[in-house]
């Protein structure tokens, strides 16, 4: 059994994304429910710590974010490289990917979305900041940290322990076309803390 | 002598920053030029290319990329963590960083804004896309990629090709305070091309 997520830190959140991770994002609305993958978010803001996700407009997660006013980014760890390239190929309006991919999600804490933890190394739970331009012109939604959690493995302490012996977990960040690079090692630069 | 930087096809521009790795953001306006570093940008389109990336509104930067309409993002490879560092620790307002840290410039092909390619492994040049509300309110610059470039060793024919045993172009990304990961090993998924 690996170890139970653990919540972290608001002031921490941001973190979670700063390296730039593809992430899954994931809704729930009304008996419907789905998960996609995403290479593009970033955070913008430490406190509150807020977010920016690219979903596009013709995605069913969109109907879905949107009707229910908050997403949810699960950062997966390495080990889940197929499984987010399936889920970001398929559509979540013909069926449910969580059932066919065996996915179980719990739920998040302030919004009640459903958080993948099985394989994944943190998740956010977000409150959608409506922008109707922005989301329109650039599919580009903000969103507001209500909740975060981390495998206590590889996020401890409010900062990230990658470690190449734990290499399920370490972040997939998408090339294109199903490749993914992984984690490599850590450089700490001249004059850090 | 490196090679020198090739152009990049602008249907492909958004691949740049696709996996997610830090920057160095430059600007240049009225005699004035400046550098700094930021973790959090992204793609928000593949055609025309348009990107975002967080420029806080108190930075020299800001001031700069405002008032030209347009900024460079360049993809520093792993040996320049420090100059990452440190260009991201310090303010332009108070003196040249490019002659502070001996960092030569090319002149953008559209823009003239500047551009590094040495230590870099490629660079976008962007025209601003004017959307006060986002600047204000998330410190969120959009941009059109109107060039780009790689250097062919880590980037051709419209795809990276990282390899360890050409670490000094490898990406950097920011954990915090210093804290960069570097590119690992390579992971395609089950059914990709």
């Amino acid at each position: 059994m690996p170890p139970a997520f653990l919540p972290v830190a608001l002031e921490h959140a941001t973190r979670l994304l700063n390296h730039g991770p593809t992430v899954l994002v994931t809704s729930a609305h009304d008996g419907r429910r789905n998960v996609m993958a995403a290479a593009w978010s970033m955070p913008v803001e430490f406190t509150p710590p807020r977010i920016a996700v690219v979903i596009d407009k013709h995605t069913f997660t969109r109907r879905l974010v949107t009707a229910a006013g908050g997403f949810g980014i699960c950062v997966p760890g390495a080990a889940l490289a197929d499984l987010v390239y399936a889920v970001g190929s398929e559509s979540g309006a013909e069926g449910d990917k969580f059932a066919r991919h065996g996915i179980v999600a719990a739920e998040g804490p302030v919004l009640g979305l459903p958080m993948i933890e099985h394989g994944c190394a943190a998740w956010l739970e977000c409150r959608l900041i409506r922008e109707p331009h922005v989301e329109q012109a650039y599919d580009t939604c903000f969103g507001e940290v209500v909740a975060a959690a981390a495998d206590p493995r590889v996020f401890t302490g409010g900062k990230w322990q990658f470690r190449q012996d734990n290499g399920g977990l370490l972040a997939l960040h998408h090339l294109g076309a199903g490749r993914f690079v992984t984690t490599g090692p850590e450089v700490v630069a001249k004059g850090a803390a």
